[in-house]
């Protein structure tokens, strides 16, 4: 008999006299002549209620169910009596997959610290808290395929494994199959024999590829793993973390802007539709007013002022900042929380960075001072997003590849695209843990993704 | 003026006084008064036909613009009168964005190699062929994301960065931030200052991270990219590739089967459905019959077969194979086409292998010499899919552990999962790019991903 997710049960339109039911125990509850379980098997936020009465198969079943034995109870779903929920099982039979021992099984029925639970990586998704953050997560991945299919946009996949260590900003890993004390020798290519014959890094961004790409297919993303190397433990930094990554031929820096403020919207009003319960879980326990504030978001247009506008704002704002505020310098956190939350009330896209600041690939403008460089600021987070126009001008960017001491030979076939068919184009990046931390009210990056990785963190 | 596709404008329901095109001049065509543009702007297979009449704003542009050049296209949408096209665009005006030398653009309108082809990647996306399997591509991963959202599955994303060598099969590479020739002491963590502290690899499967989340969240998945230091040069192994792995609690080896199955259905459909212009190129220039065979793959369930009655089927075939088929040895690509290709004719999956040949993870049978092991077999690849049922009886894990002469306390968090309410549960890996060679009949994986990694290659 086939198992009937506990999300389906619980949404039934009728009463059914024969169901299975699949999950783990989350409590029990004994009284004279039955026992009450509460069985949650992940499909949702909700348990469903089984009652076991004495003089059944499956009451003589009962020995040693506890929070955490996994059971498939099979019975009559019918209307339940207590309030809080409608349906209920009435069990007739049971299945006993795995117990779990009340002495050492670490989930018992209490409050569990984030920082215990990352040490249970592997069982934590077995909680309220981790098993809503991991559906929305599922809900806001899905929700960014369908934004992107639905406009029209191919999925690509852009290689993890680079030989470029141009890709812009941010320390990298190594990737070698040679044993750890390889001698150098002076002279010698050191990765001579090592697989890739050259030296082979994670990649930081997808994005260089990705424009080959769009200026074939048009409209393309990536939704990928990207990685840092960077030695600083904060709740916003993992070495490893997913990536999504637009690029767009026949576009420019507003286009650019609509499209982040497009997606994030389609974003937020998926998941507030179709994860209610779980946001609901979040705005009750992890972020208070979470939910109201994700609606306030998408209520109006985003707000957009150009970097030397938001200068201004931070120096007016008589705010007394760590850092200060003043043009050539970037935006810190502080500064941009204070643009999206207490200055504009919402996000914020600012463009028209400096361009010493920013990467060379950006588009350079006619002030010949800034790019056309864009941030998604958002409250709580601060930047969720960071993209440009491209600079489309042979003669101009490789000028700016020389500014930075390089040889344009590097980046030949970076520059094929502006030799063969050049078109403005523009894209960006949205940190897709920094999304979840946005949904859920998350404070802390290691607990929007399963199994974090951060220094010193290997585990699991 | 915003920009139609081609796509869209190719498709259009009726004429259009004022429509923007935007796109790669494919050919063109020059007659006395008037110049044929073919544009494509990847969002399709289809090229649209502009004609540039003699006395309009566009003819005065059309210097140098040649096959590879950048252009958009104002004008009239209108019927065509030629034949193959219904509708044309009558130019008014356009925007030369980017030239490209016919002395050196390399994709002029002639036949290129494949093996040239991968000499410049960045511009492949831009051929008919490429640009055909990159949308395919695209298309499939959108489908396998609809497929488990539509019943049920979430999505999950294991880390790539693992401290286990303990995933089974496949070399895998080292990820460091210490320099090569780091001295390594007798006696030392030679990893302690390492980022993680200690050895980390890139991942050869998502499998046992989720299980964890299987074991949580009932019906998950992964989709991501997986690694494999092979130093092996053949048309179906890259460094780098991307898998699907589902992973089900409360499912046993025939409910892995019949997932397996619909997922495959449900591509398969699905890509011949919505990509038919693009399946029409693979079938008439790369593989001739590719679609009638993928829609009899869909006509009539998989067949199936234990691994036993594979050996007496392959004894009994009277085939001179390369390998010896026999009880005990893995099958070979060779056996497993022919399995596929000439005995049942369509894909079939084998289960129930001899333990020896398999990963400690899979689920022991009642007969002690064979475990709950399944492969999917399909005309032309062999291979398509592996999975099992895992072992979920804690001592017979950790007996198979020990026969490996490895240590269960390494594996304590794996172990945790069958400690705590553990649960018959299965699973399977797909590999992507197999799937991609599957429906488009490309033979090289090294075409059927945008940038390929191979021993010795890790240009662009």
């Amino acid at each position: 008999m086939l198992r009937t997710p506990v999300a389906e049960a619980l949404g039934a339109a009728s009463a059914a006299s024969e169901i299975r039911i699949g999950g783990w125990v989350r409590t029990r509850r004994d009284a004279k002549g039955f026992s009450f379980l509460e069985l949650n098997d992940g499909s949702c936020l909700g348990n469903i209620q089984c009652i076991v009465d004495e003089g059944t198969a499956a009451w003589d079943k009962l020995e040693g169910v506890n929070t955490g034995a996994c059971v498939a109870v099979t019975g009559e779903l019918v209307e339940s009596p207590g309030k809080g929920q409608k349906w209920e099982v009435r069990a007739k039979d049971m299945t006993v997959f795995g117990l779990a021992d009340p002495e050492t099984f670490p989930l018992q029925k209490k409050r569990h610290s984030d920082e215990f639970l990352r040490t249970i990586a592997h069982l934590r998704s077995r909680t309220n808290k981790y098993g809503a953050a991991f559906r929305i997560r599922a809900e806001a991945a899905h929700a960014v395929h369908d934004f992107f299919y639905q406009n029209g946009f191919y999925y690509v996949h852009t290689p993890i494994l680079t030989g470029s260590d141009c890709e812009g900003a941010g320390e990298m890993f190594r990737v070698t199959t040679l044993p750890l004390n390889t001698p150098v020798k002076p002279g010698e290519n050191p990765y001579a024999q090592d697989f890739f014959g050259k030296e082979c890094s994670l990649t930081v961004s997808g994005q260089l590829e990705a424009e080959a790409l769009a200026l074939g297919l048009g409209k393309v993303y990536t939704f990928g793993p990207t990685f840092r190397a960077e030695n600083s433990n904060t709740p916003r930094h993992a070495a490893e973390f997913w990536m999504i990554e637009p690029e767009v031929a026949f576009t420019d820096i507003n286009d650019n802007m609509d499209l982040a403020e497009s997606l994030t919207c389609f974003v937020i009003n998926r998941v507030l539709e179709r994860r209610a319960d779980d946001m609901d879980l979040f705005d009750r326990f992890v972020d208070k007013g979470l939910v109201d504030r994700l609606k306030g978001m998408v209520a109006q247009p985003f707000a957009r002022c150009s970097y030397r506008e938001a200068i201004d704002i931070l120096k007016a704002s008589g705010k007394n900042f760590e850092y200060p505020a003043k043009f050539g310098l970037d935006l810190q956190t502080e500064h941009e929380r204070f643009l999206a939350e207490e200055h504009f009330k919402r996000p914020v896209a600012v463009y028209d960075y400096p361009k010493e600041i920013k990467a060379f690939y950006m588009r350079q403008n006619d002030d010949r001072e800034t790019v056309a460089a864009m941030d998604v600021l958002v409250p709580r987070i601060g930047e969720l997003i960071g993209g440009s126009q491209r600079e489309e001008r042979l003669d101009v960017l490789e000028s700016r590849i020389r500014e930075m001491n390089q040889d344009p030979a590097n980046y030949w076939w970076y520059l094929d695209l502006r030799r063969f068919g050049s078109v403005p184009h523009s894209g960006f990046g949205m940190g897709f843990e920094r999304l979840v931390m946005m949904l859920t009210g998350i404070s802390n990056i290691r607990d929007a993704l399963p199994f974090p990785r951060t220094p010193g963190s290997l585990e699991f």
